[in-house]
């Protein structure tokens, strides 16, 4: 059976408003109903990602929005939990539980999650920065990457980001000698090779394949795959070469879709730290272990046209959804105009958590 | 395709130990493993049901006890997460992106969900016993409930839970006096007619149809049904004679399994208050409305023969998970021999969450 996206939506990614959680995912949803031809009845399922404290969140946006739905849950992955809200809706339609199914991701600034505290395998060093310090490290060190190689990944983003609306560094611009020359935080990264914990809200409505004959470009989900790896950085840190749960998911991933990496058009890439995106590059296949830093210069496949999460900023819970939202968007040609690119049928979504301990890849069609 | 449970393990309820909730799940899951033919590299899921705010608890369980699933996350739906979890757990077999999934709730005694504060309909009376006092005065007033129906209830619970050394009352007896006299919370309420937050972990391994072969006696899901009324108390309490969400799940629940409430054998109802169990008789259909305190002393279907949520306690996470557990040692004829009921061929699992708002319908055949 086919599953497919049938719209989205995507509220502006802010460091703070006065809206409640329940309040940003009700205003998001109702954006998103009105662009569907789906009615408000047919929705059977809501599933509500977020690292959020509050209670009951699937049944609470629901009423407030006026969903009945069948099945109505909330669940929680840290920065992977919008690709596994994504999958689990998936499962709920290809089993025939359900027929469409909303899922919404949403964080407030102050949600919990930005570190995980349980991992006392990282000792004092216990901020994300911490391991993806490591990571560059050791990149630099086996395949002489460089900071220069870094500070392009974030000058591209945040340009990309300058043609989002939505994107909390909209209208910022940084150079790639303000991107060098801005505080080292943990060597060798800075500041701006880091990604911004924010308040954001991304929603998106799945649908069968029945009832995707209604949409008016309904995008496939030709490939979907998770992989964990523990929890701990030090259960993966004996090589910090490569991210295995990428690696694994990507391959899965493509090869559920009958695809390879050069089939893809246009990719959204995890890039919570710079170093991140080079590692994904070589990792879901796009260029060979070692040469990622050669990649952020190309134009074969679009990356992190919205800005990544270094332009975007990064509400937890949303993220995953917001990534798989513009490559929709791209694929059905209704990207904002400075931000569309032209001809892309295949992209790619890398969402991942927790250094690297789990991936999801998403690979859609038009 | 069918869906089996191959195996069950619960850890005692207490009010409070030492272990966190990931040393609890471990525990849980570490005993469930040694009852399997299942390896543990053949679990490819793992869905954590808890109210706790603790983050990524599906990845780090998973660490701690050696699984390596492909998708790992931890929902939460109130009272109602533990069927919830069993819901998508079923759904990510039937759909075929797994094929083993062990579902594991779980809580402690301090964690949230005991009010939903976001339900500011309630006023100042936001404690669940407010919504449940109200239910049963209109049963009172419209069938003629008394106050000593409920203490039947509450007897007959905590004479079962007399059986179960995994309950929070296990070796408290509580006469048809003591009940009587127990304090009065909220007219007609009293302290006996409520179930108790408590700490505990539950945990059952549902594998696919193929997998389900090497099982020995594994016990098939022939039913399962979620159904969602929104979340406030003024959503629903336009009538308080029955709960909506309950008969509208019974249904789908009865119409997928192909069978009819004479069919159960046994059944474990949501008793959060006494005057739920006798809702339930009525909302599932083992009794006409209104008679449903005549269904109290009947012998023909076993009700709460783990002592229900009065007599075990109420961990919220797993709740859901060990009414089923109940249920699957009782088709096996595997429970303890004090507690085990004969002839058991079908059972019914119901369970809810804030105010009967929402319901989940399971039923199991062996």
């Amino acid at each position: 059976m086919k599953i497919g996206i049938d719209s989205v939506d995507t509220l502006e990614f802010k460091k703070f408003s006065d809206y409640s959680i329940s309040e940003l995912a009700s205003k998001s949803i109702i954006n998103l109903l009105k662009k569907t031809k789906i009615e408000k009845n047919e929705v059977d399922g809501l599933i509500v990602s977020t690292c959020a404290n509050e209670q009951y969140l699937g049944n609470i946006i629901s009423e407030m929005v006026g969903l009945n739905p069948k099945i109505s849950t909330k669940l929680e992955n840290l920065c992977n939990s919008g690709t596994s809200a994504i999958f689990l809706g998936y499962s709920l339609i290809s089993s025939g539980v359900c027929n469409s199914i909303i899922v919404t991701g949403i964080e407030k600034q102050n949600s919990p999650g930005n570190q995980l505290l349980w991992d006392i395998t990282r000792g004092v060093y216990d901020l994300p920065v911490h391991w993806a310090a490591l990571y560059a490290k050791t990149h630099f060190r086996n395949y002489n990457t460089s900071e220069e190689d870094l500070a392009l990944v974030s000058e591209k983003n945040h340009k990309n980001a300058n043609n989002n609306p939505n994107a909390l560094f909209y209208n910022k611009v940084f150079s790639f000698n303000d991107i060098m020359n801005s505080k080292k935080i943990v060597e060798p990264l800075k500041i701006l090779d880091c990604c911004y914990p924010c308040e954001g809200c991304s929603s998106l409505l799945l649908v069968s394949e029945k009832l995707a004959k209604r949409s008016e470009d309904p995008i496939w989900i030709k490939g979907i795959s998770q992989n964990n790896q523990g929890a701990s950085f030090a259960n993966i840190s004996f090589d910090l070469r490569s991210i295995a749960s990428t690696k694994i998911a990507a391959r899965e991933a493509f090869k559920q879709s009958k695809l390879k990496p050069s089939d893809i058009d246009i990719a959204e890439i995890h890039d919570a730290f710079t170093i991140l995106e080079i590692l994904a590059y070589e990792d879901i296949g796009f260029i060979e272990k070692g040469n990622g830093s050669k990649f952020i210069k190309q134009d074969r496949i679009h990356t992190n046209i919205r800005g990544g999460l270094i332009g975007c900023g990064h509400p937890t819970g949303a993220t995953g959804i917001d990534q798989t939202n513009e490559i929709v968007l791209q694929l059905q040609d209704k990207a904002p105009r400075l931000r569309q690119r032209k001809n892309c049928t295949r992209g790619l979504i890398h969402n991942m958590a927790a250094a690297g301990t789990s991936s999801t890849i998403i690979i859609l069609e038009k």
